[in-house]
């Protein structure tokens, strides 16, 4: 992650300037507001704006007159109601607006959430940075052989040298030659007086999914927990799971008690099948259960086995 | 408009709290922020929260590290080049929350607008108060016979009056039988020992859709003025033009670039056909041009003189 | 359910065209297609048109050239599989459009789903029919006491008859005083040629929330799935489940894998929180474990037993 | 556009297979139901399944009961009128499911269309093929000095042929070294022994954005409609142009009234501002209207006069 300094004063310059508001205000998220949160080699997270807090999920959820409860612990009760029985609008009357930078192969998974709205730096305008994803040793691994779309074991030192090398030299040739195809130094003007610079809209077909890209993106709180629930998942490609993970940390400092709620019941929740319930009833009772009997697959007993914590023989 | 006790200490409360933050923030639209406004005969219409201002519209659009751009006349300059060209992801970077009181039919032309959040009070939990909406005299029309769906004449006196009569009545009738179902005093005891209270879900089937409803709704500045374009017009019913009318005023307080740009290219413009724009181009040379000649039909052809404030011999 | 001879012409006559089709086909669904299947005392619903079946969904997860897979047993288990793990866009690539009878307060809570598209008869344009849901004996109950929005016990053959009586006298007057007010006969004629009838906009808000209305609504299958799971359920109103235990007979007529998966994964299974899941371990272990170890509150406790069939001593 | 024989098979054993049905057919986007319209150098468009016809928009906007209207002309007429008067809801009833093959870059454009669904082949599942796009000379052009988003002049014959070698050289060159990483051969094996395979998600950051992707695509036609008026269009680039004309073609087969109703009040119709339309209005007078007295801002003025083919001395 680098700035110009000219970035860095204008984050500086907003972190300054402070005024009064009657709105609802979480002094524990505007102390990081603007601020870039590091994510990956060149990525980062700003938290740029944000509407309600938790006791703004209770007014909305009473369509009240006042601010929330009058008493923390109702709020906190309310909440996790809400969450547990699924009362999912009230979670909507939030919303946070963030500035990210990631690369565009993780940018076309972020932007499978469609209930958002996303504004992103245009390469048919604009010239991108120089600045692409190279993984580092321990995020290098083989393709997984128990599931489709997943990692299995991390590259041996050698081979992940050898990989960084060949992803860095063709990073480094597609940019150069973008910029050589551009033709444009600093002020616009071009480099080489002989050569009509291509434009920027076809030029940019020669970069990798690995560069960067950056956007504007602004979701509501529900659909904010949503992204998290499946993409700070061990499922998720890491890269995702990196800025979900950070955003996770967002959300506990912007909303405490819907964070605690969300653990509860989503993130660290389970589901049972209706065969899977069927087979936890029995065993409650005592009785000893086989695979044989349940009607589940190999699949889905096992994966009931590893949610109960069951050694399997 | 009739308020509580409680629910005036409630909101003067809201008013009172003052916080410093380091978001975006609007002055003149803090000014009115919880206060209720008052529409129609017991609707009104409160701005509970903000997200965002002028500036972080074209924060937004150029994905930038600071604020908008370093002179305001260059901010006026991106909005109207957004507005007219139909940038429109910018403006949905800015978000308002409102809690409404509307008449139940007018609730239901409202939610039409799906890309919003809506959070309403239900009649399911909660009792519904005996406020009901009566038109006054001017607002009582006849069908109109130009148009399938609007108002033709205003009635005499005499015969709104009985309307109004009819309507209060009715009104009063299907509110006292739904108190007399619920069985219920404001403890929630029974008030007649001998009888059950029906379910509250159950009696509010009494009520007429004139009856009062109130929700949080929340949209953002691109659909928000989408709502205005179609609502704050001379085909909308007058009951929801008339809360419409007032976010005009919201928005003006709100976003002020943006609220001229919006009347400049929106609502105050217009759109002309293929054949109405050939006719017009032929005018503008200088070219007497017939009906006939244009292939519109007598309605279009209508219209387009209406437009162009061409008097039809 | 009235049907003039004109509309049951209408049906029979589009039952009665049949086209060769390329496109993937349920004859099971075409069966009932334009059916009008009868809910409550007037209303109904009506599959209109549908896109795609069980082999679409797969299609589409597979971003295949041709059919499915070759088997139908894979189609099968791919389908489970997707509705296990979320997968839920390939379920977005079917769609179903309905025409719906229903009383205006399950409209209400119907639209309340945003995913879906929809088009209502025009209380505006045209004149309501003289229809109003009164509930049967068995459907009216007193308030629920352990539930806020719920009903508890049915009422009394007397009281029932009471309130049915209520209900349907203030309808009745209700109709009465709206075509009064509109002051039309079947031709649009005035009917008392002394009098202006008043605006269809106007007049219909006497009309209370039993009185039936009508629209298309289309929505595709992972949303149907959405709106059958929370409304096809015992903590929705009596009303609108009657709607939903229809379309679940829908859903397994046009696709039988998903329906089984469904049902399987979604409506019968079981979400256990994180304490929930603590406490089933142990329970599994063979511990005894008292509601005072688990940190769970006594509703979610007894919830936790409910589920797992224990009968609390 | 390449296909393998189990591909074309595919293809043609779905062309092969027809069924009759009940559902809103048409004969003319039948015939080219599954067949790969082609775009660009390796992609293509093909129509999978449509819901709905011309005259299924006059049943939802009616409501009805039968089939649109009793006459040909007055579907035709009721359809210009809703299109006319933005009544869009009855257009969201009809929907149509492509599949595409497209670059990755205009993937991007193509996908901030959020109202629609979309199932999109996964580089973390499966190996991408070694299809890259290269324009063609005549698309290659320098960056406009006019329009910050567009193309200028046509690159001259040898400038050209030297941006395709480049482009050509780093694609194949990306394409090699992404097959080197995963180590598979058809069958999955290591190609080399002595090396581990690194993970597909990972493998394919190595990929400029000018490689295809494909996906399943589904929108209803109000959204469709408005893809195609952005996308079909002299600002759009000219990639995605592509798709989108040949999707004019596709629109005309399925619905040819609201094709026409489409051309005439949206794509080649103009949007005049308060103060465009205040100028018109004065030249349609007889009057000499300047710049200077319309309050315009050049670049206003001069699309103005572009828009009335009025030629500026």
């Amino acid at each position: 992650m680098r700035f110009s300094s000219e970035q860095l004063q204008d984050i500086e310059e907003q972190r300054g300037i402070t005024a009064p508001t009657r709105r609802a205000t979480v002094p524990s998220l505007e102390e990081i507001l603007y601020e870039a949160l590091p994510v990956l080699d060149h990525g980062f997270i700003r938290v740029i704006d944000y509407m309600g807090d938790d006791s703004a999920i209770v007014q909305a959820a009473r369509v009240s007159y006042g601010k929330g409860t009058k008493k923390k612990t109702e709020d906190r009760g309310l909440i996790r109601y809400l969450m547990r029985h699924l009362h999912t609008s009230p979670f909507e009357m939030c919303e946070i607006k963030l500035h990210v930078k990631l690369p565009i192969f993780i940018a076309r998974q972020w932007i499978r959430h469609r209930t958002a709205n996303v504004n992103e730096y245009s390469a048919r305008y604009s010239i991108l940075d120089k600045e692409f994803y190279i993984p580092r040793h321990e995020h290098l691994a083989t393709q997984s052989t128990v599931n489709n779309q997943g990692r299995g074991k991390i590259l041996d030192f050698d081979q992940a040298e050898r990989v960084m090398e060949i992803l860095r030299q063709d990073s480094e040739r597609a940019y150069d030659n973008y910029a050589y195809l551009l033709n444009e130094d600093e002020e616009g003007q071009p480099v080489n007086q002989d050569q009509d610079g291509l434009a920027r809209e076809l030029a940019r077909m020669n970069l990798p999914v690995n560069f960067y890209t950056q956007w504007y993106w602004k979701v509501d709180l529900h659909n904010f927990m949503h992204f998290l629930n499946l993409r700070a998942d061990a499922h998720a490609q890491y890269e995702i799971r990196a800025y979900a993970d950070i955003l996770l940390d967002v959300l506990k400092r912007w909303v405490p008690h819907t964070y605690e709620a969300f653990m509860d019941y989503r993130k660290h929740s389970a589901r049972l099948s209706q065969g899977g319930l069927e087979a936890v009833k029995r065993m409650v009772k005592g009785e000893k259960v086989a695979m044989e009997d349940t009607g589940l697959s190999k699949r889905e007993w096992d994966e009931l086995m590893g949610l109960l914590d069951v050694k399997v023989g």
